[in-house]
């Protein structure tokens, strides 16, 4: 079974994950402003919702380019393989709806409740993301014949500390909401030049 | 008439309809809690939504992995075909729909129309299944040369007790429609490796 | 400049229109029962917005399907052409908005105006489909060497009655606007065998 | 690592940024009519829903084709690019926000923010296209061997006035937002044939 189709239903679930984002700004608009206020000040107060658009979006664009750069290693799919990976686009379609929970509780009550649910949808993409690449690294069941053991080496090492730095963004959460959401940015912007680094050092 | 496009259109509204699921459980917060009631209530009795857009999603996704493998053994497509296509996916478009009656729902009043319009979605669509597998399949009209008859009839086997089980599904919501949408989930979860165990069992 | 892009994005916008309809029929629920009506009673209250999904849906289809058929002969793209593209997908994505229009006031007041609206764009879009393929086929500007002549006559004597047709339709509409809707689901399922049967008797 | 899934992904994007514009017409129509207006009133009084769907999709058209011109002269794409892409595609996916805020406020208290918003975004568009291009250009970072510089040149020629076109474009908004609004159609009906022109005359 070659990868394409399911590249293609990943990059829809994708693209279609990461635009339909937008309707959460748009729904939140008005909501944060007293009734009668104008357009300029619901914009203004609006922010919380596009910092929500922007980090969410960042964050499907970067998983989007690991999993480029994961399936670029793939042989072939199987079955468990395309189970699992449904699985996993089951919870990039689930963002949106914590997105929009951030978007209308940040800065107001609910902000806690909001961000523990981004972050655990985030943690569970993390986990998932993980049992998706071990599956297809053990033993080398799905990988091309050309590519060498230390790039596979260098995506693991790249990987591993996903679900570790997740689990700090949840704990901050406790703390501060907002500076959750913020490291959330920090760790989408970083991430993958970081990815890329560990294997320039190693290949 | 080869089968590219067909898949890329296909794959297109799979993405779609499975990533709008999420609007359903947008829509759905709230509704089941007293005015004023925190997030995190809100968010703990909206469980029916996320268990709706858990087994729809499921769903959707183990259609789309049987669709990728029955494209695997077509060669050409005709009109008829198509035609077939564009109801067959008029109806995976459709899911969305009672998806969001079942979340809306289930454990309030309304929960057995709300069941029924699911489950006789599902039903449609596994008909339409057949049909298409059907025509595609008498006297290999559009399958592939390379194809062994085994395999057909290793498909034809998995696909055959799909209606059937959706009969029961059905049946079983005049009883108890929660019951009904857990058989569904167990349904997508089981459904996909069993046919693969009988094609192993048989090629 | 050749086609594939073309026709990702093409199909892109024909399923994402096409699996947006459901919103409608989503968004009508209720509004037809009084308030503290039965979903049971809901549901059946709302056929005429799964009659506009239907109608809609199967046109989309329809439309791609033909899309695909003239795509098979196009060889390369210039900007003109690409324009006149993007000027068609803009009316087949209009479609989801008077599809509402339908779904909300057939048999209501307000259904003249509703079918008026749904009508002109379809009518919009067998204009602009008939100056797309006219574009591509004058001197046989974008259509490759290997097609024969006799199947551009078939393909243009096929495409032709399009907007008389939908002409027709409109007309329908001033006297009755659900045969409006019933002659545009007509013209749906029929006219692509139709299509298929001049090529047949000319080829 | 090759261009073919990007290119999946970012017509993902702008399609369904595309076809998402259609619900802010949608969701607009029956706010510019008093309570109990007929249809066909609600209708004509919604004239800059229209307006702002069809500038917004026209845009993202032309955006496509270009994006499409420039993907040609491509041969590979490097981590950076990737991100740059991301970011470039998540300004593009938020047009649908500030169309919808024109769609609502053209003509009407709070136009002069809309438009302003509306304008701003497309300004960033221009800018991180520009950015876009310029990476992988410089030095022929990411350009296939084949293409000749003069084709580089006509296309750094024609995409060069972009920011100060959408500049002049936020600036008219300060006058009259309308005026505006027209200017951006006028720019998206003609920047790409200009831009076509620009290479016929150099190459």
């Amino acid at each position: 079974m070659n990868t394409g189709r399911l590249e293609t239903f990943a990059d829809g679930v994708f693209a279609i994950a990461a635009t339909l984002l937008i309707l959460s700004v748009d729904s939140h608009l008005g909501s944060c402003a007293p009734a009668g206020a104008t357009l300029a000040h619901q914009l203004e107060c609006s922010w919380p919702s596009y910092v929500a658009y922007v980090v969410s979006f960042l964050t499907i664009g970067i998983i989007w380019v690991n999993h480029h750069t994961v399936m670029d290693q793939i042989d072939h799919a199987d079955r468990t393989f395309l189970m699992i990976t449904v699985g996993f686009l089951m919870v990039v379609a689930f963002i949106p709806f914590p997105t929009k929970l951030v978007a209308d509780h940040l800065q107001n009550p609910g902000e806690h409740a909001a961000v523990y649910a981004y972050d655990l949808t985030l943690l569970a993409m993390a986990v998932l993301y993980n049992v998706w690449w071990r599956y297809a690294r053990r033993g080398r069941r799905l990988i091309a014949e050309s590519v060498p053991q230390s790039k596979l080496d260098a995506i693991s090492r790249a990987f591993d500390p996903g679900i570790v730095l997740y689990l700090v963004v949840l704990a901050v959460a406790f703390v501060n909401p907002l500076a959750s959401v913020i490291l959330t940015l920090i760790l989408a912007a970083f991430y993958v030049p970081a990815g890329a680094l560990f294997y320039r050092a190693t290949g």
